[in-house]
């Protein structure tokens, strides 16, 4: 049994437990007013290079509905990926969270979103129109739920078409830290720098174990927010736990080097089965996903061999790597598909 | 410094991180499909004596809210003491999560409300009126948020009154450990068995850390409360780290044994001040909570002194009493109250 | 039969119908884009000495929910009277179009806020508190739920507090006229120049038909305004007969005389029964309505004789003139009240 | 010029105003407790065959949205065309009201969804899914925004399908006369005769004027829905008013008239154009609506000699007949385009 489904059917890195463990201690007063969440306040306005407020909270689903809830009025319209997450799998709690805000898919490839595709939509809409809601916000999913990345050029031309129609940017960034790692670029330059807004800074996804966080860049986000949690049930009473996870989280570049290994994984894989027949890449592999074509043959083949994955279609199969997948893991997976591929193509 | 200010500054209980430890081992179906949260399922329907469904949230907050959402329509009211938490701390969670939902204060004591009193209001309600809401739940809070705990009878009462109306009922049981343990009945007398349709199974106040439960008790209820859940964000993808703490904090008693030593700390403070005069228990001491009548410089003696507890008003001080506070402790402050009570009254 | 039920239980003002008739020639475009609507706000703004925005609503809940929702986040705290409409008549319309909001009921007199009272409550609020919400907008009834009309000097009083505190003032106008002609103040002495951002205008209570109308005073509220009222299902196609009513509502002064009348009705009445002995005014009689306590011996003499009023309790009678009440109705009225208090005396 | 635009631009139907100014008499208890309403109930029970609830409302998206928000839970996924009002012109009015529900897109031709469609997506809904919502209802649209109107065959194939799966059926009938003309058949063969459990009855756009209304066909809805309504500020207090004009709307088959001219009027200019080259129905026409392909030079040729109407895209004009369009206005347009056409061919 190899486990390729999800990252988040992984297991929690040690060290974020441990810290959990070692915040045990004395009391400490509720609701955030604990000297942990003061410290995560610090560590990661040092991280991003600007003065942020951090707000934990329990899964990227609310990281993302409240993120949106907080740049959008309730008839606001929010740009998206048809592929998002937001729009494809979180039922609808940008929609609930948002008082009603509407979904607005943009065209665009593995699950970005194309500058001009939103530069046209944004032009057609006419002033004082009222049929179907106001544009609010911009959504980018990095990196996408297909396994892609966006260049920082692409996420700033976005942030300007935004700014420009009075929009404001929200990140989805479950897989930020596979994106940092793949661009090599700094957490300020994939966020404010590039006109986001807001963020949802994902840690489960990447050994993290229940908690991920909002990181305010519009610092006159902040307050509302801080109240809105509170109200949707986000703030935990005993926050220590929650912030000593993310301090340990980003402490010594863990959450980086545990990117560098899923990403690691992801190419290992994708640079021995090239050349395959019978086996096709659907998207360049960017971050810890693959998204390969194959018949559903070899799907079965591998289910008999006990791999663990989703069929996304007949046709299509996701793999994504954890960040304890071994390299031996890695290799068994390169050695069933090619052994399964040859036997298609000889039958 | 000893800390009276809230359970929730208190440290969770070493067994339930040491089950969240020992949950990190191997991969597992992510958002509740993992073996933790099947057992979960058992565990508390034995508890129960019934079959229930359960499901882990983040906070106390979340549980109160999404359960008064199950049970209400967004144009329902909800009857609850004024003194609840979901009235006067929740920053109207009730009313996000029910979409507009109105919480009514019926009149009561000690944080309780009264049946005579619930029924009064309901026999006012004019069949077909529309212009207040249409009467939907009612909010037990057990212990209530002032220390008290309603015996069996009341709250079978409440449960026969709401069942003729046709109201569901909705128990907060924040500190359920602590009144099932004053009580000595079962989970199930105090729930199902005496009215209550969905109650909050508070963990955090009693040495939990980062999670508490809905219970459902009535079966109806839990399908749509699954998607409103994964909806609210409130649903992990990584569960069985929730999970896995719930199973500790019931394994073996554990839950009642932290309840049972806040409540004797409390109790045991209640008995060492008894007759001071100068001093005036606002309510009886029914679970791990003291209201006390004071001066306000008995208050900054204590302060004075390094206890820490919330002053309600000028002369009215709450001090709650944590699972882990000491004997020792509870002495300490035994003898600072006779301390500077005397001293008031020589002045 | 005379009926003093409600001031909406009697007919429109025939200029009003008769304008609407008028307005049935031609075509027109939908949704506001016609030359009726486009002459209100000229007329409107004429009226209120600045530039306003007028939206046409089908009912005072709608101008309510919808103004507070322009100027409270869905985690607002809206200070208002217990006994205003808003509070008690409208199934939480507030809540409910504002995503959660929460009312907060302030002390004050006959339906009115006491500015201090007020100032209080906001003064005790904690900066970065996040249990009950934040506080957001004040809402004024003008003339109040029990007959009372504000004098200006008390709006400015709660505007200038209002404003201190970085909150927004909403006034319930349901009897914005009667007000207005009872202190002899301009529509902008009443609104704008005391510190009113957005007005509920209503209509319908003093001789209108279908529609009552919310007039933005604070321009940066009226853009999301008009997409929530399109969403709202409160932007008829066919605008133009919500708009020809408000013209001629405004048209020559007839909003004014309207509510001259009813308001003379009822200070003709309150004058009749001066001295009566077993009668008592409630509250001075400010507007159209009057509050009198008496027997219910005396309530039941009056509806034997045919009157129709509400009873508000058991030694509570409310009537209301509506503008088409005629003196000799008044005089009926005063009479039967003199003959059956008489007759209690006697027994 | 002549006024193609849409059927909200046109006057409304004399009998219709005439019926509220003979509604003016008397006064009438408030929020639909008037012998007006009373008779609505019972007249519409006529005209459905079954006992109905019927709701006066201010507009057609006040009476989809709110139908919806009845049959579905907030978390609730409601199937439509992509095509329809609900989808493409309410601000999201059903999201909002709903509470955050999602509308899902169904295929389909002309406006209209297929039933093999919707049951291959209900197919495919995994039990106990969480993360997309639950499939709570159907929304028709009947006639459909292209004009098709579906056959009874097609509505209750669809009503099979949907009580199959426990969905409530939802038939948006702003355009409901024109419909039933078109097919010769009952309202209860339309409605509930083919699974339909709440109709928004249009009469706006086939010469009403300022309101439509909720038909409830399945009982157990009616209750909470008045609540809502009220909640919604869609319950006039003067309700007579809007009672009137529906009571109007229905008497001696006046609706049916209407629709009957606005519909032949439409057949008149399809069966005038018939043939020409350079023109060509995007979609039959049966209803009111024509939806026609041409070059834009024809538009502006059009544009140039007087005629109103909407561009859908360049090569896309609709046109919409309005009951009172005459016989003359019709065969003008026919004239215009054959003469624009022949002028576009000829260059």
């Amino acid at each position: 049994m190899i486990d390729f489904r999800s990252d988040n059917t992984g297991r929690a890195a040690p060290e974020i437990l441990d810290a959990l463990i070692r915040a045990n201690s004395g009391t400490a007063l509720g609701y955030g007013a604990d000297e942990w969440t003061a410290r995560l306040q610090d560590r990661f306005s040092d991280l991003f290079e600007t003065r942020v407020r951090v707000f934990p909270v329990a899964t990227g689903t609310a990281a993302n509905a409240l993120s949106l809830a907080a740049i959008s009025p309730s008839w606001g319209l929010v740009y998206c990926s048809a592929a998002s997450h937001i729009n494809t799998s979180e039922a609808n709690a940008a929609g609930f969270f948002g008082g009603g805000l509407k979904l607005v898919p943009v065209a665009g490839e593995h699950g970005r979103i194309d500058a001009a595709a939103l530069a046209d939509l944004l032009a057609a809409v006419q002033p004082g129109a009222i049929h179907r809601g106001q544009p609010a916000a911009v959504n980018l999913t990095q990196a996408t739920d297909l396994g892609a990345v966006y260049p920082l050029d692409d996420i700033r031309a976005i942030g300007a078409i935004a700014k420009r129609h009075g929009l404001r940017v929200h990140m989805d960034g479950a897989r930020f830290a596979n994106a940092v790692v793949r661009l090599g670029c700094s957490p300020a330059d994939m966020s404010w720098r590039s006109g986001v807004d807001i963020l949802s800074f994902g840690a489960t996804k990447n050994g993290g174990a229940l908690c991920d966080a909002i990181v305010v860049l519009a610092p006159d986000l902040a307050d509302g927010l801080a109240v809105q949690l509170r109200r949707a049930g986000q703030v935990w009473s005993k926050m220590r736990f929650a912030s000593a996870q993310l301090l340990a989280y980003i402490e010594d570049g863990l959450w980086l080097r545990l990117a560098r290994q899923s990403n690691a994984a992801a190419a290992r894989i994708a640079a021995g089965i090239a050349g395959l027949s019978g086996l096709r890449l659907a998207a360049r592999v960017e971050a810890n996903e693959l998204f390969l074509d194959m018949s559903s043959a070899v799907m079965d083949g591998l289910e008999r061999d006990g791999f663990q994955f989703y069929r996304r279609s007949a046709s299509l199969a996701r793999f994504v790597c954890r960040f304890d997948l071994t390299d031996a893991e890695a290799d068994t997976l390169i050695a069933a598909l090619g052994r399964h591929c040859r036997a298609q193509q000889a039958a």
